[in-house]
């Protein structure tokens, strides 16, 4: 995507094969700022302490964490265990945990001496397929969109919740990718932001992120969702997902639900945008099996803003001592989907329907 | 209540019948500050720029308002039009109606020279009543929490949204009566506490009235509420309302609809506590037909808080430019209540019950 005119990508690997240079996604929406991630620990870090985020931006960084490992000692071990350490950066989305799995044993299986540079293509390979599978996912989310434009006059009008946008991936995003995809179709568009509350995720990047592509878009409290679907004034949701359940139960960006259960009541079709790098088959139930990461509270308590000198300064919201608690995602039940947005088409939100898709690829 | 072990309401009329002094509560919870108010204007500005807020509270004021208008120009033009400016300051909480259209009529009943104490002594009147009324709705609603503790062992999870507490009525709150009555009783108690944004009244008021009366709770973000009912870690909702249409739909703030919606879906009780004069009769219909405020997108963007040093300080949370749209009320359908909490029992969100009610109390 392009900002301030210029292409560009949160995610770039150094030609000397040595470095990641990556947006630092907390500067955002105050400033452009960028981190080089020089080491597995870097890398480590920049997922843990959300530098980076987006289930598939952060499988691909970690992939870049592992190929800085093998640069400085390939050794089985050393591999193993910078992938289990890199692995155990957050728990909930499986991209991280699925890039991994799936550049070890291709690692493990080469001679050491050729590791270092088969890591540092393959990582590569990975970034240059999320951008290939956002892309599918945008032209497959396209119809939906036009269908919407097709039966009545003005803008479409899509809410989304987080950023699963082109910051939490390689490029294009996953939920954003039909709503870009549209608008550079010239279909008239106006997306809902929800705020995303306690991060501020669409408040500080997917709002960030449509102003720079030109998208026309409305920042709203989480709250009011619900609200605006009642009073007709949303055509759809689509938002990302972290893990996905062999049935079709989505685990995403806690509040995620809420928006599902208000768009089942009030009959919005509500979509998920979601690369198969994120469903997750070893898993029956999404309620009960995805672990739901539990950060600090204060991110809950504390927030940081511009100041009216524009100095980005930190608050606290609370009186001392409040205690708060902040789970970081929910699962919404696949009942409540209309269905998953992924690469090679949409599917129902449904077991058969999605062993059948993963079978169709192999 | 106690603050700091002293009783304390939001709202103490000046003896010498000159003005009221209200906490004003755009200073919590990082000051406890207060406000003089002494003309009918005074009083309009604190109403509409939220130093005090809360159904109940605003109804109160704006009697005193009424009466400080009477003090000076106890004529039927100025006392009508005073009433008419008073009831324009917010748009949705009926009460503010209720308590000027009671006051109004009663006040042009007697001969000019007796108007000015007969005003006070009947916005005094109306404030006593909303504690009696309180009060009874957390004699009322306390079998609920009583009931839940005598099911299981361990705390009862009562999850408010906004604050419908003490701060937003003249004493006992209406959602958080039956709390604190049943902390009283030393029944084991814990609430979950939405944060409410944009304005944020349960970080700022709900969880500093709690911290004040040592009931244990936990601030949360707005999003996590149907995360916490899908692990049944919430036992019952309790809020608040601004005002209810006569088939029991309940307009309250924004992001209610969505608590009610994720109750439903668990299977969770849905409470809302609501004083009689809440209650709209003439109104059918209450998602068409109650006006729904619309709020400064600024109350979205920007945010206040304490910084380092301790000082209040306002931050821009969005980049430049970044519209946004902030609806402050919602509706919760009557099907999504499990009952109403009113100062004479618990009765049925539904027209019948209600009317029968309320032609009761004749």
């Amino acid at each position: 995507m392009n900002v301030g005119g210029m292409p560009l990508r949160p995610l770039a690997a150094a030609p000397g094969r040595d470095a990641v240079v990556v947006i630092d996604q907390r500067a955002l929406p105050h400033r452009l700022q960028f981190a080089t991630l020089a080491s597995p620990q870097d890398v480590f870090t920049a997922i843990r302490d959300m530098w980076v985020r987006g289930a598939p931006l952060i499988g691909a960084v970690a992939a870049y964490g592992l190929a800085l490992q093998a640069r400085v000692d390939a050794g089985d071990l050393a591999l193993a265990a910078a992938a289990a350490h890199l692995q155990s950066a957050r728990p909930t989305a499986v991209n991280l945990a699925w890039a991994l799995q799936r550049l070890l044993p291709a690692l493990l299986a080469r001679p050491a001496c050729e590791r270092a540079d088969a890591a540092w293509e393959q990582a590569g390979a990975i970034a240059e397929e999320d951008v290939r599978v956002n892309a599918a996912i945008g032209r497959h989310g396209l119809p939906l969109l036009q269908a919407v434009a097709a039966r009545r006059p003005g803008p479409v009008n899509v809410l989304t919740h987080c950023n699963a946008g082109w910051l939490a991936t390689v490029d294009w995003g996953t939920a954003t990718s039909p709503i870009y995809q549209a608008h550079a179709a010239g279909l008239q568009l106006h997306v809902w932001v929800d705020e995303t509350r306690p991060r501020n995720q669409g408040a500080s990047l997917t709002a960030w992120e449509l102003a720079q592509a030109g998208v026309p878009h409305t920042l709203v409290a989480d709250n009011a969702g619900g609200h605006l679907m009642q009073r007709a004034q949303v055509d759809l949701v689509i938002v990302g997902c972290d893990r996905v359940s062999a049935r079709g139960d989505v685990c995403n960006k806690i509040g995620t639900y809420l928006k599902a259960l208000a768009a089942r009541d009030n009959g919005v079709p509500f979509y998920v945008a979601m690369p198969t790098s994120t469903l997750d088959l070893a898993l029956a139930d999404g309620l009960r099996e995805i672990p739901i990461e539990e950060r600090s509270a204060r991110e809950v308590t504390h927030l940081s803003g511009r100041d009216a000198t524009g100095a980005v300064v930190e608050v606290q919201l609370t009186a001392a001592g409040t205690p708060a608690a902040n789970p970081a995602f929910d699962v919404t039940p696949a009942r409540l989907i209309s269905g998953l947005i992924t690469e090679h088409g949409v599917v129902a939100a449904e077991e058969g329907a999605l062993r059948r898709l993963m079978e169709g690829q192999r």
